[in-house]
């Protein structure tokens, strides 16, 4: 955050409030420009992953789940989610994709308040980067506590080398006529934090010539080491299966931007 | 120009009415985020360039002034300056920086309505690039006509590196907080030209919630060719001195992205 005077229109109060309405449009631009996958190549490696699983993958929690966009895919390949996230505006959006039959948590992580066991727990959106490395441990428990014994738990994050591809004043822009964003990267001197700002327009009347409302969003994005990661799996036993290449079935290495880690609950 | 329908608000009338006013704020952002040098380090490259000169350069006409940035550099190294360019809008700033004693005359390339000769014409912020071959042509004339015998004709083109350096997708951005712009450059296919599109908000009053008027100017930016830029000099006998290295004393090369060129007229 900065230290400069909040107001009403250009700080909001929680992340992802003021974007969550026009998130989707700007989601493929952003998400490519970041060097992301987009959600049908991620569900793809899902479904991949625990094509062979026994019993079978039926039901995922997603933790983080935006505008629902992800669930979608997996609702589309047959299977049973819950969303979960910590903006009710981003839920709205979600809940108007989805319809009304598909259960949906707004709750902040680590804090995973559901009374059922799931197949899958999944985290597909960098979203883990958000948290402190506390708030990472505390998350792998209830995680660990959500899954059924023999389940999935399968994130991304951000690796050094995409936190770093986000540095140097990179930023990242798109005029849609009645709404523009400009998302400019800001990196911590030890290179292993960043903060996002977050600016966007978005016109308040149909004409053309209306004038536009301005939001600004902060968001603090950490480095998430291997180590963080590993030492938070084995103080809850979440058993490594892998780590691969941003969604594609081979090792993560130096390159890599975005990291996928897949993890098991032993039993079953 | 794209075939949307115009709007009074979002289409300007003639490029840079809309960003006149705010044009100083972004410059040294996109200057150097395009690879060009600041106004200071160019009248530094003048006044070496013409520092053995005799007669001495004393009178200098800029061509496509803007705001005047350079004649202020200009006036402040003794020069009596005359700065001419096509936006109205930012002849007004022009006038505001230079105060009353600077001639500043309002008119298109290739037109040059003086009537007094120059010791230099320099244009120093690639306004070349803006001209159709044809044009270029008729400003070397404009300009052999305005010079005295030996004056000097300086001027800067963006390279073919600078083109293409400006393609696929690249964009400059930024938000000054009452204000924000958006710069998308889109080469064409043959990479010898591209279009700017620049997006502007203007926070219509002073408080910070205030609602913000958007504005888009759409730049068509040409190739400006070796051959062509001394086939243009050949027709009205300026004579070629030296083509370097954006503003310093080498030659210019294959990585070149701005070139200044140096032309001279005969006698004296």
């Amino acid at each position: 955050m900065t230290d400069r005077t909040p107001t009403v229109q250009t700080i909001a109060p929680q992340p992802y409030t003021t974007v969550a309405e026009t998130y989707d449009r700007l989601g493929e631009l952003v998400t490519t420009g970041l060097g992301e996958k987009l959600h049908h190549d991620k569900a793809d490696f899902l479904t991949g992953l625990w094509s062979d699983s026994a019993p079978p993958v039926e039901s995922v929690l997603e933790l983080a789940c935006g505008t629902g966009l992800m669930l979608q895919e997996l609702v589309e390949r047959g299977h049973r989610v819950v969303g979960l996230d910590r903006s009710e505006a981003m839920l709205t959006q979600a809940r108007s994709r989805l319809g009304p039959d598909v259960p949906l948590l707004c709750a902040t992580l680590p804090d995973i308040p559901v009374d059922q066991h799931f197949d899958a727990v999944i985290s597909p959106g960098a979203s883990l980067n958000y948290l402190t490395e506390t708030e990472l441990a505390a998350t792998f428990r209830s995680v660990a506590a959500t899954l059924r014994p023999g389940g999935l738990f399968v994130f991304d994050v951000l690796s050094p080398a995409g936190m770093g591809g986000r540095g140097g004043g990179r930023v990242l822009a798109g005029d849609f006529d009645d709404m523009a964003f400009i998302l400019a990267f800001a990196n911590s001197p030890d290179g292993d934090s960043y903060e996002m700002t977050w600016t966007q327009f978005v016109r308040m009347e149909s004409e053309a010539a209306a004038p536009y409302l301005k939001s600004v969003e902060h968001h603090q994005v950490y480095g998430v080491g291997p180590e963080t990661i590993r030492a938070s799996a084995d103080a809850c036993g979440l058993v490594e299966q892998g780590v691969y290449d941003n969604y594609v079935f081979r090792p993560s290495d130096d390159a890599t931007l975005v990291q996928t880690w897949v993890f098991r609950l032993p039993g079953a």
